[in-house]
């Protein structure tokens, strides 16, 4: 057995292929003076093909992992094309240096350049350099590079690091489970495993040279460990788990269909958070009511200019269409933080996260934002749109945006375009000052939706992406929980809808607090739906506020959770 | 008039000096083949040369500006003895490049490649090795560095960039104003001009040219602006508003040895913030009663490796014996966030403000942790010394430093060591986190004290060292009013003294407020104890509790600036 990082849940059952990197070794030769002409119009041509290649990867990425890691592959042209790099490469085959050699030196010296700095970021492009080395190698020596595309079924992938250029070929109907030698739970290939649902542990030591191709694997993303060769008893009992866990999946399907509602018949609403139109189909499919958190980022991030008015009036109005009426709470762009968008040039800074990002950023650029305002309030004529404004912490801010609302209305009106009129605004509250005010912002908002994620790392002051503090980053410390019940609480007082869409919203362990608080609206991932649905009704109010009770009063996370998992029902 | 940035506050009159910077051109030379080794050599004494003088140059700095500031010139050593860079400057030698020439080749190179990166640090870096390329040139040529040490007395010095290594040289007793053509308020020569106490306004278009050496000149630096050739008129104005200025610290000498207390005879305690032992003359010489922030850091900074016990133990008794028996709250190490200590080896973080810092660290270096409680415990027998916790966000840290402290108390017991038994430890409260179980924190902790600066941060998700969200990072914000007001009230109840050493202490306008709270301690700086206790006198608890019910009320920072500034007494 090998131990790893669990990067990636699930138990999956196969069979070993290792995937050998290309032989990239050449013998450096010096170029002739009379050939050095002809030898830089070779490596533009290595660069070109390799720019077009990593750009169809990009593409396929897009549809098959998601935006995130396709800007990865985008990012690799940028870097490949740099004056610096390219000017450095020429000037030494001006010097008779050989294009591959040229390569090799320019690539090694940015990438000891990156290597050398204090700077988890900068290191991590120092790997970003050395993937484009490989593929522009690959080029100028005619070799592929690792191409996971033809894999047969249930293929149990170990390789050395699992590179953004590799992920762009995989095909994951074929792949049971990942292993590598490399990376932790934020890694490239921890957050690709994921996004892609299949097992994976991380960072086996030596796993590329122990683990025999065509050898039978299982690798259990969800403890680490990677099983070779199991015996039958061992393979038995996994196949089991496998199945328990396949099993469960399908006795969940009892509730679909069926009216969310807690066991004493208090209905909730079970929505479900989406990227994009794109992610409606799956929500539908997995019984979502309504949508809960709709990001608009990805309308900003796909693009290479702010999007027109036009094309975000036609992406709201498409869900607010296929939702029929159903609720969908858009939240207004979040740039900012983790997320960056390019051709806004925002300036890099010390602590992002605490810097300048979403609603702060919106009212700074007021006629960008009042692009997007007046998209979602011609799309509210198509279906039940309510705007969410992310990181509110004063009211200022909810003024502020409800002022340009009135404007964007305005405009309407003298224009003769529909909306509704009566368009909900409301805050999504993910700052500790937000529910130092939630009392003060129940009075003029129309709705609360908490962003656990972000109020969680706020109140903790912990970076979740920051795993030397991760063990902070949990909303069963007390001074969270708090938080949250201030947040509910003052808005129930209130008489507006509150709802949660961060993670915490699926946490079982967690529903019969937020039942007890008078919470609304759960709003999850897809897949998530059908089990926070069961969960829900296997809790009465009076049993959830006996629990409660207790709960609120213990003074650690561990005390909390321990209480809350003893009381938690299968 | 000219316009720019008041990056230090204050009125200085004074005469223009231009400081002209050398003329570094040279003519680029082939080195012969049998002379390039000699060539090589030339190079190392002046790099030689160049860190003898940087390091003298930081010693002198630690003394006259401060630590961080010299730190950045012992970073600047480093950076010239890269070896990246000399690799690079040799292999241009011995290619027949003239030692000046690679010099300017190559640093020029590295300088490009931090300016191309999106992030502030490092074009911050690639100023760092313009200032490094010109010190070397200068050592090359045999050109003296800009000096500012021979200044006759009220200069106003008028210069491009005030760059670290001309600061190392100025004798501030000589320098009315500092006026630049570039930088910001976070820029190297705000930092240094306001740790001078030297009124400074930045990024004055072309001054270096437009303001004539030998002419008067009057550097407003509260409002940014520098009058050049005033009229008899203005003269007077400004000399009289320097004069006021003057008088109204004057005038707080009638506070001199006075108790601290309310108009209504409640007594409070005005404490002052050090940074090390080098800083008690100053803070008894303003009148202060106690200190209510020893930060620690210094003495890790200062070092090249951890201070050992012994070291940790003279600096804390020299303390308490200087305080004969008045309280000293010491704040255990708070490394990390915007705090480096090189040899500690932490990673880059990319939020280092929600990141590994302080308590975290202490508690996951137990063994490093102990070495300073001990010390501390040590220094508890000679005068009354508190251990204060930071950046503590839940039960469990306080729980954990207790329980080190303890077994810090067993070994001395064993050792026959005296120490003070009931020596308290207490909390620094400034995350929301804290604020949110102030209540619970009180059952277990001595004491609090309140760390505005971290509290208001945290709390509004907003990174003070960040001009762009500058506006939310405010104490005036309901949200972090707030935070204090349940921090202050649960601490009174449970019967524990609560202070403040935040700047929010010295902040008159909050006064009112903190006395209606109960708040017991005030920690200011040196210069700020006689003006608070003034503040203090003038309220009765009657009246501050009048302007509290009304102030908690408002629903924004601005209604609550001006409904304290109306009420604040002169």
């Amino acid at each position: 057995m090998f131990e790893g990082v669990n990067a990636s849940e699930g138990i999956g059952i196969g069979t070993v292929v290792v995937a050998v990197e290309p032989d990239l070794t050449f013998d450096p030769v010096t170029i002739p003076e009379d050939q050095r002409t002809a030898e830089r119009e070779r490596y533009q041509f290595a660069l070109g093909a390799f720019c077009k290649k990593t750009e169809a990867q990009a593409e396929h990425m897009k549809e098959t992992v998601g935006e995130n890691e396709a800007e990865i592959m985008v990012g690799h042209i940028a870097m490949a094309k740099d004056p610096g790099l390219t000017d450095q490469i020429n000037s030494l085959i001006d010097n008779g240096v050989c294009a591959e050699q040229a390569l090799v030196e320019a690539s090694t010296m940015f990438e000891n350049m990156f290597l050398a700095m204090d700077d988890e970021m900068f290191r991590l492009r120092a790997s970003d350099i050395a993937d484009i080395r490989t593929g522009l190698l690959c080029e100028l020596l005619g070799k592929e590079v690792v191409d996971l595309s033809t894999l047969p079924p249930a293929s149990v992938i170990v390789v050395h690091d699992l590179t953004p250029s590799m992920t762009a070929t995989i095909d994951k109907d074929n792949v049971a489970g990942i292993v590598t030698e490399v990376g932790g739970r934020t890694s490239h290939s921890a957050i690709i495993a994921r996004a892609l649902e299949i097992p994976a542990v991380l960072s086996v030591v030596n796993s590329c040279a122990a683990m025999r191709p065509g050898a039978r694997a299982i690798v259990d993303g969800t403890h680490g460990q990677v099983i070779l060769d199991p015996d039958e008893a061992t393979l038995a009992d996994y196949t089991a788990k496998a199945e328990t866990m396949a099993a469960e999946k399908a006795a969940l399907e009892a509730f679909r269909g069926k009216e969310t509602a807690t066991a004493d018949g208090v209905h909730k609403v079970l929505a479900v958070n989406i990227g994009g139109p794109g992610d409606v189909p799956a929500a539908l499919e997995h019984d979502g009511e309504a949508i809960g958190l709709f990001r608009t980022e990805f309308l900003f991030m796909d693009a290479t200019s702010l999007p027109t008015e036009e094309e975000q009036f036609q992406a709201y109005q498409n869900v607010a269409l296929a939702l029929k009426g159903a609720p969908v709470i858009i939240r207004t762009l979040d740039v900012g933080g983790d997320k960056e968008i390019p051709y806004l040039k925002l300036q890099k800074e010390d602590n992002p996260f605490m810097g300048y990002r979403a609603v702060r950023y919106c009212l700074d650029n007021p006629d960008e934002y009042k692009v997007q305002l007046r998209a979602l309030l011609r799309a509210s004529a198509f279906g039940d749109i309510k705007i969410m404004v992310p990181l509110v912490t004063c009211m200022e801010e909810l003024r502020q945006v409800k002022a340009l609302v009135e404007e964007c209305k305005s405009e309407l009106d003298a224009e003769g375009v529909d909306y509704n009129k009566d368009i909900e605004v409301g805050v999504m509250m993910e700052t500790a000052a937000a529910a130092n005010i939630a009392d003060l912002l129940a009075d003029e908002a129309a709705f609360f939706s908490i962003g656990t994620n972000d109020l969680t790392g706020y109140t903790m002051a912990s970076d979740r992406g920051n795993d030397k503090v991760a063990y902070l980053y949990s909303w069963y410390y007390p001074a969270v929980l708090r938080a949250i019940k201030k947040i509910i609480v003052s808005g129930v007082e209130k008489g507006i809808m509150v709802g949660m869409c961060g993670e915490a919203a699926a946490d079982p362990l967690l529903t019969p607090l937020l039942i007890s608080w008078g919470m609304e609206e759960f709003s999850v991932s897809a897949p998530s739906v059908l089990r926070t649905r069961k969960t829900i009704s296997q809790w009465t109010k009076a049993d959830a506020d006996a629990l409660e009770e207790k709960v609120i009063q213990l003074k650690t996370a561990e005390e909390v959770k321990a209480a809350l998992e003893e009381a938690s029902r299968k």
